[in-house]
């Protein structure tokens, strides 16, 4: 026994969080203990609410306090444009651009038959009927370039082909600052493809 | 507004620990949205025992439940020699060691004017009075080898020094595993330094 039972217990329940290891939480728990009682209740609080108050919203699957969610009950937003992203951190990646003034619509994962992920294991008939019934023009999928984001977005794509609604998909290319030398060959010729006049 | 409040206020909160930057917190976060309710309150129940239920022992300083704690109140420990480390998770990684069987006396920091810290801040005066009183027959010190943590041994060290105490520091040098061609100067010379027959 090396440690007084009680920090142990914060040890083991800090060791569970994904990226944070023995050493991180041995030393994230001798702070909390030298932390100061207000703020280890702020925490322990912050804790409790996240999970008695956030839910889904029931429009878009984004993670929300009140439901339908602040962007989906905003009269300021583009409601003729839906962008499909797979996590909820994905929506805040794009709020944060600024530069989409539309509505999302939340996946909750991809198509993924290794991970036994089908189309009906993601929101993928709420979306079907928010394009046939909302008056929306163009649905942007903005999957993550990989095999499964690819997949994904084709299928989606394919399912909202008779509806008549646009479909597009965010473009793949070098990343701002990025550096050819460095960048890896299906990025480049992905960045050639998706070439525009000047 | 990218966050539902909640979810930003617990952002915030883990954000505020050591080593947790905007993007880890905004991970944790969401990881702890989808975790199961026992999990989260197993965390927060955690939180709030570490502050109601540790506290520093009376007599050597460290963290515990139990007063004394439980390295102090054993009956299996030598007695005779004291252990003179920084902070509490010295302790830890002594007993993990597992070579040391005497008892602990934590300082809570090493003497620091650059930082404001004076011998007066540090648990000094009850280490001298416990090798006064309590049969002690040797003292090692085990601070950390920079400036600080030498000053503040040589310091102790001559307080000491009229008590006929023996007192002892332990053995810098290379680390098990470790190699020459990369130890630092200081580290080598060290090495040299503490040489011994074979």
């Amino acid at each position: 026994m090396q440690y007084a039972a009680p920090i142990s217990r914060l040890i083991d329940e800090l060791n569970k969080l994904p990226g944070i290891g023995p050493k991180t939480a041995q030393r994230l728990a001798y702070h909390l203990v030298k932390a100061s009682l207000e703020d280890v209740q702020a925490l322990a609080n912050a804790l409790a609410e996240v999970k008695s108050r956030i839910g889904y919203c029931s429009v878009c699957g984004n993670l929300t306090d009140v439901n339908p969610c602040f962007i989906c009950s905003s009269g300021s937003r583009d409601r003729t444009i839906l962008c499909v992203v797979e996590q909820p951190k994905d929506v805040v990646a794009m709020e944060r651009s600024g530069e989409f003034r539309g509505l999302y619509h939340v996946l909750h994962g991809v198509i993924s038959p290794a991970n036994g992920v089908g189309p009906d294991d993601l929101r993928i008939k709420p979306l079907l009927g928010r394009v046939s019934e909302d008056g929306v023009r163009e649905v942007i999928l903005a999957l993550n370039p990989n095999v499964e984001g690819e997949a994904t977005s084709l299928y989606v794509a394919e399912l909202l082909r008779s509806s008549g609604v646009r479909v597009t998909r965010i473009a793949y290319g070098i990343p701002a600052g990025g550096d050819l030398e460095y960048a890896d060959d299906v990025t480049l010729s992905r960045a050639l493809e998706g070439r525009r006049e000047m």
